[in-house]
C-alpha cells in the first residue's frame, strides 16, 4: 500500500450527529497536496530501515496532519483570508470559519494521536512526539507563523526573514526527516546532522515557494500568487535572480554535506522533483 | 513547590523578536483559573504514589496547556465572541484575532511537548499522550465543540446535549483522572472506572456552569453570564431546580461508586470545593 492510499483509508472520523465535521476534516487532508514531508520522513526509514517503513505511515500520517491544520489555520480571514488552497475552496468558505478553525485544532492534536499509537518503539515514538511538537509548536513553526502575521507590514532584515522560514516551514520539514532518523535508529548526533540539512532543504523549498508567487500565474500554482508582493520575502530582498542563486547555493551545500550519505538518492531525487519542476 | 508556583515558573517562552508572543503565550496560562483539571491528575498521583507527583507536573501542565488552549479559541470573535475570561480581556481583545489564533495552537501543541518531557516511564508517557490526544482531539473535546457550535440555534434534547457536555467538557476531566490513574501505575481496568468517574464528574461540573450561568451575575462569575439563555443548556431544559438535582444524582453515584477507593476523599473535597461554593 502506498501512503497516498493509506492516508485515504485513515482519514479521521468521528460517530457523531453533525453533519459535516468528518467531511471537513478529510477536505484539506484528500485534496492532493505533496505530502512532502511525510514522504521526507518515510524515505529516510525505506533507505535507512526498508522493514519499518509501513509502521512509519502513522507518524507520517501525524506529520501531514500537523502541517495540514496549519495551512487550514493560515488561511483564516484574520490571517492569510485565503479563498483557494490545494486547487479547492479553503475550509472556512466551504464550510464557515467555526468549522475551520475546529478541524484545524482536531488535527493538530490528532497528530500526536497517531503518532502514540503507532506499531514502533515507546522510547521511539516519545522521541519523535518530542521532536514534533518542539519543532511544530512554539520552538519552530508557530513563532515563525507569529513573526509573519506580526511583520507583515514592516520590513525584515534578511537575517530576520530567514529566522522566519527556518522556524515557519524549516523547522518542521527538518523535524520530519529527523523522526525518520529516529524510526531508523540513527544515533542523536547523525539525528542532529540531518536536521540540520533539512532546516536548509526547508529554507530552499520556500525560497522556491517565493519564486513561483513571483513568476507565475494562480492557475498553475493552485493558489493565489502574487500576493506577496506587499510582503517579505526572499524575492523581493534578494530580487528573483538573487533568490534563484541563493536556493541553487543550499542545494549544492545540501548535496555536498549528503555526499558519503545513504540518503543522498532520496534527497537528490526529491530536490529534482520539488524544486526544479516550476523552475522559474 | 505547588503547582501553581511550578505554573509560574515554567511558563512557555520563545527567545525572538516578536514583541508580544511570550505574554500572550502567557496572559491566559497565569490568569488565574481553578487548574481543576490539573489538581485531579495530581490529587490521585499524591493519594495513590506520592513519589511521583513531583514528575507529574509536567503531565497536569500539559492538561491545563490544552484545556486552555480551548478556551482561548471557544472565545474567538467566530465562537463565543467574548470579552472577558477569567476575570481579565480574551487574549484577542487584548491583542488580536491573529495572537488567539496562535497562541491557542501553540498551547495545544505544547500540551504534548511537556507531556513527551516529563520525568516518567517512556511506556506511561505514551498511554498519557494516547489519553489527552483522544479525549482532547476528535474523540472528545473537539466534537463536542463542533457541536456546541453547529447546534448553538437549533434545539437539542436532552441525550443529544448529554453527548454535547459528555465530549466537550466530560471528556478532558476523565481524561485527566484516567492520566493521573496511568502515572500511578493503576492497570487498565482501574483506569477505566475511573475514566468513567471523571465523565460522570464532568457532566455535573457543566450542569453546575449553566446554574451558575442562570443564576448569578457577570461580576461574581468572573465571566459574562446568562448568554447561555439563547442556548441549549441543562437550565433550559430541565429549568434550574431539575438542573440542580440532575447535579446532584450525578454527585451521589460518583460518591457510592468511590465508596471503597482511596481516592474518595480527594473527589469528594474537590465536589465541596467546586460544585457547592457558589451553590445555586
Amino acid at each position: 500500500m502506498s501512503f497516498d492510499e493509506y492516508l485515504e483509508l485513515n482519514l479521521p472520523k468521528i460517530d457523531s450527529f453533525h453533519p459535516h465535521f468528518n467531511d471537513a476534516l478529510a477536505w484539506v487532508l484528500r485534496a492532493g497536496g505533496k505530502h512532502f514531508r511525510a514522504k521526507l520522513l518515510l524515505g529516510i526509514v525505506e533507505t535507512l530501515r526498508p522493514e519499518l517503513t509501513k509502521d512509519a505511515f502513522s507518524v507520517a500520517f501525524g506529520v501531514e496532519c500537523l502541517h495540514t491544520y496549519s495551512l487550514i489555520h493560515d488561511d483564516l480571514p484574520a490571517m492569510d483570508n485565503a479563498s483557494l488552497r490545494r486547487g479547492v475552496a479553503t475550509l472556512h468558505v466551504k464550510y464557515d470559519e467555526v468549522t475551520a478553525i475546529l478541524a484545524g485544532d482536531a488535527l493538530n492534536t490528532h497528530a500526536f494521536y497517531l503518532i502514540s499509537h503507532a506499531n514502533l518503539d515507546p522510547k521511539t515514538l516519545l522521541k519523535c512526539i518530542q521532536t514534533l511538537s518542539s519543532d511544530g509548536g512554539i520552538y519552530g513553526m508557530i513563532i515563525g507563523q507569529a513573526i509573519d502575521c506580526y511583520f507583515e507590514h514592516k520590513h525584515l532584515s534578511l537575517e530576520e526573514l530567514e529566522f522566519l522560514h527556518a522556524h515557519k516551514t524549516g523547522a518542521l520539514i527538518a523535524a520530519s526527516m529527523k523522526m525518520g532518523a529516529i524510526i531508523s535508529g540513527l544515533d542523536d548526533e547523525s539525528c542532529e546532522q540531518i536536521y540540520k540539512i533539512g532546516l536548509k532543504l526547508g529554507l530552499a523549498f520556500q525560497i522556491h515557494d517565493d519564486i513561483i508567487d513571483a513568476t507565475q500565474d494562480e492557475k498553475s500554482a493552485g493558489k493565489p500568487t502574487n500576493n506577496d508582493g506587499i510582503k517579505n520575502s526572499f524575492t523581493n530582498l534578494l530580487g528573483v535572480k538573487g533568490a534563484i542563486k541563493a536556493r541553487d547555493k543550499l542545494e549544492n551545500e545540501i548535496l555536498d554535506e549528503l555526499a558519503n550519505s545513504p540518503i543522498l538518492p532520496l534527497v537528490n531525487d526529491l530536490i529534482n522533483k520539488y524544486l526544479k519542476e516550476q523552475n522559474a
